[in-house]
């Protein structure tokens, strides 16, 4: 009996997702195309979390402290991705050379071609979303999610996924 | 020499992130912020990662398979989280009263409220932002968001953070 009204939260939240809901899907879902087509280009080892690093790299080297400023991960966290980044073959860590007390995480050719292939494949994603929802919608939306996050409040804390 | 020059990736992604960055960055916050206010309400002990049963949980219970497909995670990882909401005392699993062979993720008392605070946590979010964007645009933003989220490939895979 009160079954059909009790399911009403899970057929509401999919029918009409909430914000919180849309937020994560889209997301969620921009990642795994991104990493899909960058798998059919030889990089089938890259995960989503390894976006944290790999999103902000600069070609000759970033101080790990300022990605996870970037990302907004905490620095044990961007510690974890950088070792997993180093093991796959995508970064290495070298000391800097503005500072030789510092280390840089520089990322090696394959980390380099990485780069490169998915700051394409982003661009033809938003190529085709600009598409489907027409040019002049999809201006408005990004600008519009650009001002959601900055409206956001500003956190100090870990961007868990 | 190069360094000024090969700088501009990372300052250019933060000065003008691209689309998968934004939506990293919006679905973060969002979270960041949804469960930092559930922490003042009492529930320091929910993580982002648990609202992939919480965000679709229904009162008398869902099935686990069904929970795994509203939130686009595989079973293992469903299984996973489950697991840890069972342990922290939001859900507990049942027999299905429709087919005993089968489970039911049920929320607990506790894990009631928590659905309850949060809807009212993404609610009152939703209309910062839509004060903050202007109520016309947020409305926009919000239905673009939407059918972005359509437009994507539909993924069989985890969706993960």
């Amino acid at each position: 009996m009160s079954r059909s009204t009790q399911q009403d939260r899970s057929t509401r939240k999919e029918l009409d997702p909430d914000l919180g809901i849309l937020a994560v899907q889209f997301a969620a879902g921009l990642q795994r195309e991104l990493f899909r087509r960058a798998a059919e280009d030889g990089f089938d080892d890259a995960r989503p979390r390894h976006g944290a690093v790999l999103a902000y790299l600069d070609a000759d080297g970033t101080r790990p402290g300022e990605l996870a400023r970037l990302a907004g991960r905490n620095k044990q966290t961007m510690g974890a991705i950088i070792d997993e980044l180093e093991r796959l073959g995508y970064v290495r860590r070298t000391p800097d050379p503005a500072d030789r007390r510092a280390k840089l995480v520089v990322p090696t050719e394959r980390g380099l071609r990485f780069m490169a292939v998915t700051d394409g494949i982003v661009e033809a994603i938003e190529r085709e979303l600009g598409d489907a929802l027409g040019q002049d919608r999809y201006r408005e939306f990004r600008g519009a999610l650009r001002a959601a996050v900055t409206a956001l409040p500003e956190a100090g804390g870990d961007a868990e996924g």
